[in-house]
């Protein structure tokens, strides 16, 4: 297992013995990279999200592409499937809904829609068994307006206007985020522990046993404050959502404390409020 | 201008009249980051969804480091505003809502939620005027468990568990383009070109001119068929939403087509129906 902790802040996530995803996904087609990295780190990003149809319109330093592979962090589900068109008009032949994404204001009349509302209508394509794909421009200057043009719609991602720079890759993860995002509901691969809350019952018997440990401590000077006092101190206790096994525990800590006041004060005589069975008793 | 083409696809969105944003933020801390690269783009990131607050806890190469500083692509505005701390305690000491982010299973009874609930809440706790911030663990192993403790609850992005391995600048990212995303509704920096659909008047117009010259042209051979070929027809046309302009130009090219009917048969004295103006008439 200590492969897994080589390449990633997430990689001790990585469940090596689930099978790759190829599910019906949308392709992602880059036009014109120039940078290996740049295709490697997309591939990457694709993968983390459950994408795997990657594909290339004239790759300026051709393909294979070492840096690429190296630069994907072992996507090679992804990277091995790769293909490479001469046109953009080519690449997205056998497609039926087409997004180009580009941050640049354009004299074309598309629609213009987020990457949330682009995965919505990518998933309902996909759904009823039709082909779509996003197209990613040039490192240097994104899309032309005719590549634009094959296109159907325009997504473009909510970046502060002061500083829009979005490399390759991170528009790729931010789309194919978007993705997973609208297609799983946003199922997380590590879940909240079981949440088995403390019963009603279980609380009150903790409350009880709490207050009349105070109340054995001397806790209340002016006992007239006291019900405020314990209403409010219940609240508080309550926001935090305890667990029956939480309660155990507190009410442990709780037996602890108060045995060391059973033993330092002739306290224990005090009057007392509630019904609750106090420990050691 | 040609310098805003230089570093990214979405580059030539960068707007440099726009001031750099500082609204409150959760501030983004990353647990002894050790590659430079990884700060550097991680402040680009940042910068891109309007972030400015990076804490960096005992970075392994020291600080400052011209490899981040390379890689922030021109994110000066976080890059010089960067803070180092020794522990992850002093760097999260002046924050009251802290999420650690992690793929890994833990046995800490910690909330696991996904990036787009920590940005609801962050966006709630941050627009009380309270601090918050989101810890990033070590490229090769994370967090530590003692150091997920001192955070509230666990963020785990909805990666692909056959896939898991993700970039601390992609975890980022992803993060920060939720956080974006929560707090301006999604605006996004272009819109669509402002819709002027055409009246249902312009398009009836349009309709008749268009089935006025397939009656010239002698398109309907079999009479009979007609009605239920208008009728699809308008439908098939009125999907695509013409904006006025688009309808003029449409005009204009079937007045060029039937244009040239009118000089080629002798189909001009067919029965019309309709009552809309043809053009050249």
């Amino acid at each position: 297992m200590a492969g897994e902790k080589r390449a990633g802040i997430l990689m001790a996530g990585t469940d090596r013995t689930q099978p790759m995803n190829f599910d019906p996904a949308p392709a992602i087609i880059l036009c014109e990279p120039q940078l290996g990295e740049n295709i490697g780190t997309a591939a990457r990003a694709m993968a983390n999200f459950g994408l795997w149809d990657l594909r290339l319109v004239a790759p300026r330093d051709g393909w294979p592409n070492d840096k690429a592979r190296a630069a994907a962090s072992r996507a090679d589900h992804v990277v091995d499937r790769i293909r490479v068109f001469d046109t953009l008009a080519e690449a997205i032949a056998d497609l039926s809904l087409v997004y180009a994404t580009t941050a640049r204001r354009r004299e074309l009349a598309h629609e213009v829609i987020g990457p949330d509302e682009a995965a919505r209508r990518l998933a309902r394509h996909i759904g009823s068994a039709q082909r779509a794909g996003m197209v990613f421009g040039r490192e240097k200057w994104g899309l032309y307006n005719e590549e634009v043009a094959l296109c159907d719609a325009i997504v473009t991602l909510p970046v502060d206007p002061a500083f829009a720079s979005l490399n390759i890759a991170q528009a790729v993860l931010v789309t194919a985020y978007e993705w997973r995002r609208e297609t799983t509901q946003a199922a997380l691969p590590v879940s909240s522990p079981a949440a088995s809350l403390a019963s009603k019952d279980e609380l009150r018997g903790m409350y009880l046993q709490l207050e009349e440990a105070l109340d054995r401590s001397g806790f209340f000077k002016t006992p007239e404050k006291r019900p405020t006092f314990i209403i409010n101190l219940r609240t508080m206790l309550g926001k935090a959502g305890f667990s029956d096994q939480e309660v155990r525990t507190l009410r442990g800590i709780l037996a602890a404390l108060d045995r060391r006041h059973l033993y330092d004060k002739p306290g224990r005589g005090l009057p007392r409020r509630g019904r609750g069975k106090a420990s050691d008793e």
